[in-house]
């Protein structure tokens, strides 16, 4: 039973004359494989060298990202008598009844230095006119479940918002009545906080990108998703059509905004924490929590005597 | 004694026609405020900002900043009846005698968002011309004392540098024959390495940028400098014509292009102590070494099982 995604937040969507993904009752989700662009083949590339990489620890494979099983054939909805082949993902949401999900494109730039020139002024415009080349990253698409139905903002909204807007966002999206001002934000511990939550998933990928020389994932993005089920929230990264080889050289582009997704992730934390108090029973984990009982983050040196005499 | 400085390798220098900075012999480093030039005064306004602000802790002004000691007013070497005034900073190279110097402008990008269209195309040819764009950073000129003397390639010729360039330069940079082929990267120990070493002090320096959202470092410059004297090597930020309001958004750009060059130190480091072997006595510290000692860089934390269902 091939269906379309129903909490897709981003990208292109199947039906009326466009391409888009299917998913089925068994955690399957299927990308088409457009042979009329080049992007299809590249993600299959991409996903191809990734799995095979011994270079990539299991670690990171199996916790960041989608599952990948290869390519299939399927018909396309609209066009049943049209067969396409598709990349076999792992469908992120699935098991999530209600799933609260965000897709957020990280880095201050999309475009890379071997792109043509017209893909490479398209996304320089981009990257200026959102939050992007600000804040290094900007937000795809959101939706928040919440008790009186689904909060989920227009694509023509979320292109505009400014980095008031992204961060708003990323309140209104642990809040239980997202519509509020100021939004609650009573998700906080449960879903960024935690050893589990994304503060501390995001901590670890950042590790890796400190790290790792194989790949720069321009144009990718992070999904973010929970449900109210109490399992661990999600975080994995999707979108895999602009990688490129890294070529010993890490991706300080995609670095540099997941370190400030991290920050702003961090002082929502801290202001929950504060706002809940010291005697609250919902104790809160903040990155510096998280780094403090994991030992310094950074070897703490004595760099020498300063010269201060010119005073 | 005014005079011009000896081991300038970057940046205007004086004379001919041509403002520049001026030393004396007591320490100070004085930069002229052309008053036909708004840089000038933006600089001032930084260095005044900076350090009056609480903000900035103090381990950070006196260990990575030049001091600061306001303006005085200067005749001008080629026209003395020219009076103009200077910024009154730190000499850097005070005490030096046959310094080795290298400036390295970080960031994959020099322009900030609200830079005029003339800056900002300007800019962005510069950073996809050079190495900004790819590795986050470029040299912008470097010096080497040697036993036969000074090694400085030419200006023009560092502008040219391909990433490959930037990996030998930062190579002979700590080799006692800079023009071997390879080069011999004896002092990687002593210079990079270490608990005083510039490695040690790089990972200092990111620690501060993970958190400040107070500057953004647009066009600004890491001077690296040592000699053979055995003082710990310096590190310091300088040029500070472009920096912008962080309006509390973390530097990911700055950041960004500092874990790029963390990552080609440390790689240098690790084939340094490779080559040494395991008995040399001269010990190497990576930043893996440095990392271990202080405890985890990140919070290692479980991030919940995955589903691997699919395949």
């Amino acid at each position: 039973m091939l269906q379309r995604p129903e909490h897709q937040v981003a990208g292109h969507e199947a039906g009326s004359g466009t391409l888009g993904p299917l998913i089925d009752g068994s955690g399957h989700f299927f990308k088409p494989l457009n042979p009329s662009d080049e992007r299809g083949a590249h993600e299959l590339a991409f996903y191809t060298s990734f799995f095979s990489d011994p270079r990539v620890p299991h670690s990171i494979r199996s916790s960041f990202f989608p599952s990948f099983g290869g390519t299939r054939v399927l018909p396309i909805p609209d066009a049943p008598d049209l067969l396409l082949p598709h990349l076999v993902l792992e469908n992120l949401l699935h098991g999530y009844s209600n799933p609260c999900v965000m897709d957020v494109k990280i880095g201050a730039r999309t475009w890379y230095p071997s792109a043509s020139e017209k893909y490479y002024a398209k996304c320089l415009k981009k990257d200026r006119d959102s939050t992007s080349a600000l804040l290094g990253f900007r937000i795809s698409g959101l939706q928040v479940h919440h008790e009186s139905g689904r909060w989920k903002p227009h694509r023509d909204k979320v292109r505009k918002y400014t980095v008031t807007d992204v961060r708003q966002s990323l309140r209104q999206f642990i809040s239980k009545n997202p519509d509020e001002t100021p939004p609650d934000c009573a998700l906080a511990s449960s879903v960024y906080g935690g050893s589990n939550g994304i503060l501390a998933q995001l901590l670890e990928l950042k590790s890796w990108f400190e790290d790792q020389t194989l790949f720069h994932f321009y144009s990718a993005s992070l999904l973010i998703a929970y449900d109210k089920g109490g399992k661990a929230p999600r975080l994995k990264l999707i979108d895999f059509a602009h990688v490129m080889e890294g070529e010993g050289i890490i991706d300080h582009n995609f670095l540099g905004g997941l370190c400030s997704l991290i920050k702003c992730v961090s002082e929502i934390l801290a202001d929950a924490e504060t706002a809940a108090g010291p005697t609250d029973p919902q104790v809160l984990e903040t990155a510096a929590d998280l780094e403090a009982a994991a030992g310094p983050a950074e070897p703490k040196v004595v760099v020498g005597p300063t010269e201060n005499g010119i005073h």
